[in-house]
Order: structure tokens, then C-alpha cells, then sequence
């Protein structure tokens, strides 16, 4: 069985981080660290070798990925030298998989960023996107001669479509297809994933499979999918505190949190339409937990000094025994690349599983991964992890051995 | 049913601040948050009202209740004035009932720090100062009224006893109370509430109820009892974040912890004997949960103008994917005194309930509360709260109602 | 010579503070910590005596001094209560000379705030205003028998006027009178006194005194005169930190502020319109000690449940020997009030000093207080506070005593 | 004039910084970013320029600047491969002109840390050794043809001398060279280079020219020389900040500094005996700028993991106005290397040019470079910068142009 990986926004840091790393675990050129399913229980269950799964997929703008690794590597030092050194051919490999995608409805910022040759689609219908997507798909399948496909979207933020409930039934999606609605680009891959039966992953807070009327497509075609927002950071952060303070029966007076980062993700979001969508799925965690409502404000900024890494403050203040103020305060400081890419691996590896299991539609026990978890309401990290040790206890994997396919790039 | 509880550190400032809110609530004049019995799905219990339990105990320094609660409005404004004014008169009704105590084998700081009037008991054998402990819960059992006595040990830290292995057994504690074996006055308080059937908390890293011994009376007595060192700051913090570090297969390379605090505690420990119990029951935590051993430092140190109230500054390096390594730094500031002395009465309440139900010997629903779980390797913060949750479930109150007894102080 | 104290914004948080603060000095109730001209070398200068200042002032708003201090202490703890009953009937008497204000354009947050009874004066012209402001001066001066009054400006932040360089002239101030051109408030509170001569002080970030014609007039009139907006926090540690990155040619990449706050301040400054001349006033610091332009990003937000505390959250990256990026970030904690309010007497001691010499105009000497010191580039606080040392050893009192004049609120 | 630099320590991270940088400067392969002499108006003087200065130097481990320079490389990313490549070359032409140096009385860990074959001078006399020494350094200055060889010491902290107050004269010195007397190597070293007439710069808290001895040896011979221990982390921003504190009339009631660190300083340092010197070093700034003493606590701590990277946290808490007590707090993250580095190269240009100009004894005007300046009592970090400006000025170059000599590693 040999699963392929197909990342819309491939020429990202996010996605050039995920190809970087496979490739290095592949040739034995780095550690695992970070990888939830490269520990047990998870490693008890029978999912394809990271050495074994073949990348390609869709981007919008011009270069490479090698280029994306050399300037990570350089502005950001990660990867480091060696490592870039031992994969570099492998990526060539992988840019010949990598073919022109879609920005439409990705709002003015996007458009800016994205290289004027390879964004041609402007004359295109909704229905002639998604044709071309679907087969792109289809030809990295056959090229590769893959067994299964499974997509996952790290592309930049998108504004959220206008009043996204409109399209709660899949025949409302298609016949917003069939109108050209403002249905931005993550809608379209995921349609055109889901609608032939490859396993789908929404990294990104874009509207995508969030739609109702894309989940109620995974359902009927029973195709595993989940998102969406990668949790990497702040949310991940608060998923693990503010239980403690709900457990403690602290009353959380405010919590401020403000992001610097410096890279595309952080000059997508200066601009507020691509940001609100990304503060939304951001939100829900504390209000869920808590059980109240309190002073939660977000904060993204621009600081261009910070390349790739990201650095979260948070100011929290809560209010304990004879109605005492206190605080807490975090600084977390991360390369964002290097926190969401083993993520993609792992869903990766995870909705293969699924797939192979015929477990379609939403993935619960996936909920730890993402920020806006659909279809669960559980935000408290460790009852989430738990889902997922469950998960891997009913599955645990009796036959022989884990068997090692083909080592691809 | 009426609960006494007998306080050994009456006048400190865990004691005097639990006192000062049992009877704030009792007259409604301040909030219950920061009490975990206060909320959901404890609140289902059929617990003791906090407005009904009775108090007293011993302690070492001469002095009230009421002069310790003046200070601490002055110099850390908690409790503030209006709070005070509604509850001094009942601190001065439970000051009659505190009585002088010891502080055998407490090491040499504390010596130093001890009223020299009321330290009169030099000249004791070890069974006769049990005997004495044993009569002043029977006084207070008595002169009460009560049903029941639960005693909380809220006293400085104390250095450990050499060898406290040796102390395994039943037989082994009460030959060395025979032989007045260097046992510190923890365990003759515990001691002799265990043997006289009172439940029994112990607050402190202190040896107490961490000895064989003790555990071994308690289970053949039947009576519920549970320690140590209550989790109430960078402790409670690492149980809830390492998980998150756990589950990411994030890997920690150090996490130094360094404390600032102001108060008695802070001056205790600045003996290095005394400090090193301390160390150690706030050690564990990380290797547990982790699985592996790491760089793991805590300093804590005194710094007078911060009173009572302490800062703990955490510098967390993990590594991650392609060997990245990152970073978490937090800062947390609390009131000593009101993030414990809720957890005090909570205690107090979850044993009763447990004495009342017949439940003798440890209780390892109440991990949560504990920095170093007595007979639990549970150390995530989340799983300990979920033992305590399902207990909830297990005893749901279905009385008609949760009938409040009489309101004394 | 007795000095009067008219306050702008006289029951706001800072007037009440100061308030509070010279009366409690007066009784001998509270320290002088934070008062610059307390401390040697200014203390060799011959000022009035903080318990001799008399004070008075307008507001906007309802209620009383006592009630804001009543609130200052009950949500903030400063004053504390000891310190608040010992001045609390110095209050009642000021309470009786402050009378109503003007809010004429100083945008509409301001007006939301501002108690309907008292915002009387929306049929006025900008001359009658004018003239009853001059009228409030002169009646307090006569009232309380007073050899001079000092004006202070502590009001809250008023937009921008459009276009603040055409009123460089006196002329040009004049016609917009006449004119009734949209001049906000302070301005007019800062012609009225200086065409009268009384010595100003603009604490805020407001137009005030830094428009040109009113400093043209300041000139005329030889009235001495300072401003702007009172340096207490995040712009403060700028200019004490920024100088040694200069001095070490350390590259600032970027400082990015983030500043948490509850009070009203932090409420009119939600209002964009109202933001804008603070964050103009803070923004020159960096550029004029680095000597280039660097991402420099300063945040204001309201979190009520700081009350009048305020967090600075300050993250700087700096490029050193060989390219290393690296980092200093900072958190700064501090009421409000208790910084600002003792800078307030100061500065009045400071005016009625400059003004007894006859040193009319803008007094350089007093750049440290401000973050815009106008007429002044130096922002290097160390360089600041030398030419303030300066002014007082050319001043140094000879004569034989610093005697207080009589003791009255 | 051709400028040699002989580095006690040369293979440690400092000088190999040092040397890289100097070299990537002649190479025009990195910015000068960080070094105080090329910034105005420092650029002003008749300074060596940094490409031309010479290298060598002693140190008492095996190994190679070239390997040192690796292993920065790999474990701090700095320098990065680019700037290493440049001078891969110059800095093994330099390796060849480093020599065995001597370890005598630095202590069991800098013994432990010693190369077993290097470290052979045991049977030798402390005037053996020091002649030894002064043949070394004439050796380059002959081998280099070089008209002047400063000296710099960047070895590890040593213990103290029992009593250096003993050594106050160079008679005492040389009585002690005589008797063998526990002299540490660092006096050693300055001995040596002062009697011949080399300037001599102590970066590091050893006793070396700190003791009277030497310093009236340097006065003696009309020799420059300066120390002790380099500031370039939280002693820098103490004596930044603690001015502010005092200018504004803030009482700090307590500081507490946290220090992480990866290195081999920080290894050394975890013995007590060799940390005593650098925290008695880095303990007078705060006491001589406050004028009172404070709660003042330095801690150093070990951290594998951070490398050559150093954190420091300090906390500070004063009060203010109303006695409020208020607080800062901060963090500080800087390669140790990267910020000592540059100094040392100022530090040489600076001492070069005193010689040149017949400026014998200590050069108080490079008081900004030390945590303990040497016979100067300022510590404010301005005010010291400002008799550096003063000294530019006053040695301004009037010649026609700043000619670069030949560019040698």
C-alpha cells in the first residue's frame, strides 16, 4: 500500500517543512521529536512509514521548494545545513509533482502575494477549477501509482465566505459551483478531494470542509476527513491551562494573548479579512472549557525580524479565594514550521489509517490536532489526547510486523 | 454531623487565611472561587457546609489568629479590610481554641523562629508528647461538641528524618516513639490522629503520613487520610503543561524553576535542610509524566518584599521536529495563602464525606490536590481531576437535599 | 508665596492621587518614594513645600474626589485605607472648589463619558468658554488668597486637531477662536492660562501647549510652560534601555509594545480617534536615540480587569556582532496613578520655581518628565535627568532655609 | 604600526568569536554590528583597523580554533556556515601561534577541564612559569614582527586569591612570585605582559590587574591596561536601568537576577569557589547607583541546553508613590559570545591607541566595558558612555585619512 501525499500550498513553509522531514527520516538524517504518531501508544498502530509516502501537489506562486528550504534554512536555521544537504535531491524529486493551483476568493492579499504568471484562472468557471483540480489529483495517482491520496491544505488564510451556512447541504455547494459564488479555493480542493474519495485534512482556519455541505459529502461518500487550524501554539497553550483554572474553580478575569511572527502566515494576516477567519477558530477554546464567558482578546501582528519563528504573550489573570487577582503570564517561542509540519505527517498517517479501516467522515479522535476541531466540543488537551490513545488501543495493530513499503520521496 | 478541624499551624498564614474565608462564606461576605468542592460536578456531593465547620489547633508561635490575619491585609491586602471586619470576631472565638504545640525534631530554623515560651517541651519523651497531642483532639472533640475531627497539618517544612525507610511498618514507628528516635513532630501529629480515628491531611512535604508506617495504621484503623505538599503553584502548572509536552512527543531538554516568595515558608526555607523535603516532593512530577529524565532544576528563594505572595519564573527548552529547539517561559504570581487555603477546606470536606462513607486509608481520588500523591503515579493534572470527577459521579448526592448544619465558626 | 494647584481633570485617577498624596505628605502619612524633586539634587532647591499647595481644578464628570479615591483604593488598593481616612476630609475640602469643565471636541467617547448635567456648554462659544475657564482661574487665586496658580493637564486623551500646524501663531489661535474652529478642550484651558500667566503643564498627549501659538504666547507673556504627555511607563524604560543599545551598536530590528490597561484612560483610548495622539506622542523616542527608523509597533488595550494598573509587555530584537539576532523583552507593572501623580507635584514645584525666577517659555530642564518634551530632541533619559541635575546646582538655594509656608489642602 | 593580539584562552568561545569576526571583517563577510569603535563618534579616532590586528594567544586545552569555531557553529548556529567558511582558513593560519598555557590556582574544575598533556607545568616555579609566559609573548611579537601586542584575558573565572588585598603593592606581588604563593594564572599573565610594557585588558572577573600590585606596575611603566569582566549581559542592563530607578526616586526594594547558561562558563561556574569571583564582580553597580543597599541576589545556573546561549531574569520590585509597590521583570537572551566578542575587539583598538598616545595606567574612560571598571566609580551606563564620547572628542583625528594597514589574520 502506498499512500501519497498531496499538499495545496506546497511550496510553503509548512509543507516544504513536512517534505524536508520525511525525506530526513526517510535517509535516517534526523529525529523524530514532534511526532505524536512516532510515539507510543500511537506507534502501535499499522500506519504507512513516513519514509514511504510520495509528495506532490498545488501552489501559487513561483520557485521551488528547494528554494523555500534554502531560505528557511538560512533566515530561520532550520532546517540546518546538513539536513537541507541530505534531502535537497529528494525535493528536486518532489517540485517536478508540483503544479499551478488556485487563489480565487482568497481575498486582495493573497492576490498581491501570488506570482502574476502562474495565476492565469481568473477567466475560468468554479466548475472548470475544480475539473482541473480533480485532475491533478488524479494524475499524481496514476503517475505515482499510489494507492490512496490523501490531501491535506496548508495554504494561507482566506476570508471567510459570506454567511458560510448557505452552504450547510452539498446541494447548496454545488449549486454555488454552478452560480461562481464567492466559494473560495479551500472549498474547491476539498470538494474536488472528498467528491473522489481521497482523505482530506482542513491544516488551515478556511472555510473548506468546515461547510456543512462539504462534511455531509464526506459522510454520504464516506471519506475520512478533519480539521481545521493546526493547534501549534497559543490555543495549544490554552488548551492545557485553562483547564486548571476551571478544575480549580479560579475565575479567569481576562486572558490577553499577542502573536508577533514574521513570515507569509503573519504578512497574510495584517490584512483583517484573511485574519478573521483565523481569530475565529482561535476563539472557542476558553469559552468551552470555562463554561463562561471572559475578557479573551487575540492579537496577530507583523514583525518581520521573526522570520519563520512566532513568539505568543499571554497575560492571564484570574481571580481565586476571597476574591484574590492573581496572574499568569507565558511567552512561547516557536518555529511555526517546525510545530505544524510533523502534525501534517502524523494526520497524514492517521486518515490513511482511517481510510484503510473504511472509517469515513469526521475523525474525532483527531481533535487534539486543531484548534477548531470539527463536529467535538472537547477543547481540554488531555481528554482529547485520551480519545486518541483510545483510538490507537482498539486498533492496536496484531499482525507480524509493522512492514516498511518502498522508501520514496 | 458536626466536622471539627483541627489546624496544626493554627496561626500561620494557610491556616489563618482558610479560617478567615470558611466563615467569610459563612457570612456571605466573599465569593467561593478557588474552592474546587465548590463547583461541578463536586457541588453533588453530600459535603459538610463550609459555613459549619469548627475550628481550631495547635502551633508553635505565640501570638492570634487574629494578629496573623491583620498582617496579612497589611502587607499582601488579602484578606482586604471589609472581609476582616466581617470575620474578626469569629477569629477571635476560634483563637481560645488553639493551643500550644510542638516543634520536635523541626531542625534548627525553625527552633529559631519558635515562641521560646511556648516551646516548653524539650524535656518530653516522644509518647508523652503524643499523648498530649492525643488529648488537645480529644478536648477539642469534646468542648466542640463535634462527630468529627479531621486534622490538617498546614506547618513549615521540616528536613526530612534520615532514613525515613526505616519507618515502614507500624511496629517500626511506634519503636522508634519508644526510643525517641529523631521522628519530627509530623509524624507525632499524625500519629495520633490516625490512631485515635481522625482523618488526616497532610498539607506539607513534611514525612507525617509519607511514612510506612502511618500508611500502614490508617489502613488497619480504617481511617481516610492523604498528602502531600499541596499543589498550589509551579507544581500544579507543570502537571498541567508537561502533558502537552508529553503528547507532542515534544522532547523537554531543561526546565528550571526558580521561586521567589516572601513569607515564613520562604525563611524556612532558606535552611537548606529544610529545603530539601520540599525539592523532593515537587521532583517527581516531570519524570513521571515525560518518561524520561531531564534537566530539571528548582531554586527557591526569599525575597522580603514580596510577602506572601510568590513568584515562580519557569524556563522550559523542548526540542522538536528536525531537532528544532524552542522555547516556554512563564511567570506565575499568586498569594500563597489564597491559592492553598481553599484547597484546605476542600480537603477537609473530601475527607469527612470519605470517613463518613467508611472509605479508611489513602485516597487517591484527591491526587489532584497533591504535589506528591500519596500511593498515585498520576501526575497529569487532567487524569487526576477526571479520578476526582468520577468519584463525584460514583457519589452523587440523592438526598433530597444538601441540608446545611448549624453556621459556627 | 502660597501656590495654587488647578487641576484639568481634577477627579480623574492622577489629580486624585496627587491629591491624596501631597496630603498625606502633609500629615506625615506616607512616604516621598517617587517624587523626583524629594531627592538630592533637587531638594537644594528652594520650592514650596508639597504640604502648602492648594488645590482646585475642572471636570466633566459627577461626583467627588472622595468617591474616586474611595474607588482607587477599593479596586487598587492605592492609597491604602489608612492613608485614604487621614486625607479623606483634606478632599472634601478640595471637593468644594472644582468645579465644571469643558469636553468641547475632544471626540465622542469622551462625550459618552462625560456626565450630562455638567456638559452644559454646547451653545457656547469658544470665546465665552475661554473666558469662563479664565474666570474659574482668577476666582481660585482670589478665593484661597493665592500668589500664583499652576495649571496641570490631566485630563484624558482628545484626538488630534486636522492640520495642528495652522495654529503656529497667535494670530492663528486667536482667529480659530474667533472663528469657533473645532479647538479641542485643552487647548483652550492652555490659552486661558497662559494669556493670564499662570505657569501650565500638559501631562496628556492633548494639543495644548504644543501648538505653536500657544507657545508663541508662552514667549510673549513670559509664562514658563512644559509638556507634553507625562513619561511613566513603557516610554520611560525606552529611554532608559534604547541608549545602551545605541551605545553598543546594537541593531534594534524591532520592538514591538503591547500595553494592558483597566482604567478610564485605557477606555477613551479604545476609541481610535482618541489613540492616535498617544501613540504619536510615545512613537519618537526610538527614532531619535537610534538614529534610524526600526519596526517600532506600540499596542494599547482596555482589560478592565486591571483596574488602574498597567501591564507593558515589550519585546525587542536586536542584531549584533556577526548577525546574531537576539532579545531583551520586559514586563513593567505599575499603577497608573501612583507613577504619574507625584511627577504632577513635581512638576508644579518645578513651574513655581521657573516662574518665581522669571524663566518664562518652555523649560527644557524638565524633558525627563515627558515622552514628547517639547522643544527638546534629547530622549536619552540619563542625558535628561543631567540637565535637570544641572538646573539645580545653578540654582542652589543659599538661602539660610527651605521654609515651609503654612500647611493647607 | 602593526597591532598583535595575544588571547589568554584562545580556543575558548570568546576569542574564537573574536577571531572570526576580525577576519570576516577583513573579508567583508559580516557586518560590525556590536562593535562599539564603529560607531561615531568613536570612528573618529586613529584606531588599528580591526582586519589588520594580528592573532595568538595561549590556552590550556587541546583542540583547535578551527574545531571551537565548528562546534559554534553547530550547537548556536553562530557564526553561521557562510562566515566559517570565509575564515576556515585565517583561523587555522592563527592556530598555529596559540601555545600551552598555564592552569596554576584556577581551581579543581578548571583543572578537571584541563588537557591532561597540555597541562604539564606542575613541577615549575611561579617565576619559571611567568618567564615562560614573557617568552611566549615576545616570541609573536618577534615571529609577527608586530610593534605592539596587546594582551586580553577571556579565560574561565577563577577562585579569588585568599586576601588579595595582601598583594596591594608590586613588591608584594613579586614576594609572592618568589614564595610560590597561591597566585592565580591570571596574575600571572598580567605580570608578565605589564613588566614588558604590553597593554593588558582583564574581560574576565579574575584577580589579574585588579590586584594593587599590578596596577602599580601598569603606573610604573606607563603601561594601559583596563578590566575587570566584560559587561555584556544583566550587569549592562542594571546599569541601564538602575539609573531610572534612582532618577525617579523609586525604591527598589529587591533584585533578583536568574541566570541560565550553556557553556563552559557556565560549567566552571558551578563550582562555588570560581562563582564567588564573578558574583562579587557583578554585585557593586546596583549599590553604587541606588546609594542604598538592596535585596540583591545574583543566580547563576548550568543549562546544557541553552549552548552559548545565556537567559537572564531578573525581577525587581520598588516602590513608589504611596509606598505602592510595583515591578519589572526581564528577560534577556543573548549569545554570550557574539555580545563579549566585539568588546574585546574595541577593547584592543581603544588600549592600542592609549599606547600609541603614551596614555600609561588604567583608562577610566573605558569604564562602560566592565562590570567592575577598575578605579571608577560610575556606573551608570550613559554617563560612562559619555566619557568615552568625551575622549573621542578630545583625540579626534586630525590626520587625512584612516588609513587601513595591511589586512593580516
Amino acid at each position: 500500500m502506498t499512500t501519497g501525499v498531496w499538499l495545496i500550498g506546497a511550496r510553503g513553509n509548512v509543507a516544504t517543512t513536512a517534505m524536508i522531514g520525511a525525506r530526513a527520516i526517510a535517509r535516517e538524517a534526523t529525529v523524530t521529536d514532534g511526532m505524536v504518531t512516532e510515539r507510543a501508544p500511537l506507534t502501535d498502530l499499522d500506519l504507512p512509514a513516513v519514509g514511504s509516502l510520495v509528495f506532490g501537489g498545488h501552489d501559487i506562486q513561483a520557485g521551488s521548494v528547494v528554494e523555500t528550504a534554502e531560505r528557511l534554512h538560512e533566515r530561520n536555521g532550520v532546517p540546518d545545513r546538513d539536513t537541507l544537504d541530505a534531502v535537497r535531491d529528494d525535493l528536486a524529486t518532489i517540485d517536478d509533482r508540483i503544479v499551478t493551483g488556485t487563489a480565487r476568493n482568497c481575498g486582495r492579499t493573497v492576490a498581491e502575494l501570488t506570482d502574476d504568471a502562474a495565476f492565469d484562472d481568473e477567466t475560468l468557471s468554479l466548475r472548470e477549477i475544480v475539473e482541473r483540480i480533480r485532475a491533478d489529483y488524479a494524475a499524481f495517482q496514476e503517475n505515482e501509482d499510489l494507492d490512496r491520496v490523501v490531501v491535506v491544505n496548508v495554504a494561507s488564510a482566506e476570508p471567510m465566505p459570506a454567511d458560510p451556512d448557505q452552504y450547510d447541504s452539498v446541494g447548496a455547494i454545488e449549486a454555488g459551483l454552478d452560480a461562481d459564488d464567492p466559494l473560495p479555493a479551500s472549498a474547491l480542493y476539498a470538494y474536488a478531494a472528498i467528491d473522489d474519495g481521497h482523505p482530506f485534512v482542513n491544516f488551515t482556519p478556511n472555510a473548506a470542509n468546515a461547510l456543512g455541505g462539504i462534511r455531509e459529502l464526506a459522510d454520504r461518500e464516506n471519506v475520512p476527513h478533519m480539521g481545521r487550524d493546526g493547534k501549534t501554539g497559543e490555543t495549544l497553550l490554552k488548551s492545557a491551562l485553562a483547564p486548571m483554572f476551571a478544575g480549580r474553580n479560579l475565575r479567569v478575569l481576562s486572558w490577553e494573548g499577542h502573536n508577533i511572527l514574521g513570515n507569509r502566515d503573519g504578512e497574510v494576516l495584517e490584512d483583517d479579512a484573511n485574519k478573521a477567519g483565523k481569530l475565529q477558530s482561535k476563539g472557542g477554546v476558553l469559552d468551552e472549557i470555562l463554561e463562561y464567558d471572559t475578557h479573551n482578546r487575540v492579537r496577530i501582528d507583523y514583525t518581520p525580524a521573526l522570520g519563520d519563528w512566532k513568539t505568543a504573550w499571554d497575560d492571564i489573570r484570574f481571580q481565586g479565594f476571597l476574591g484574590t487577582q492573581m496572574k499568569l503570564q507565558f511567552t512561547w517561542e516557536g518555529s511555526d514550521s517546525a510545530l505544524a509540519a510533523p502534525l501534517v505527517l502524523d494526520l497524514v498517517r492517521l486518515l490513511a489509517h482511517a481510510d484503510e479501516q473504511g472509517e469515513g467522515g469526521l475523525q474525532p479522535h483527531l481533535a487534539s490536532f486543531f484548534k477548531d476541531p470539527l463536529g467535538v466540543d472537547e477543547h481540554d488537551l488531555s481528554r482529547q489526547f485520551d480519545r486518541l490513545y483510545e483510538y490507537a488501543d482498539q486498533h492496536r495493530n496484531t499482525s507480524t510486523a509493522n512492514e516498511e513499503t518502498e522508501n520514496t520521496p
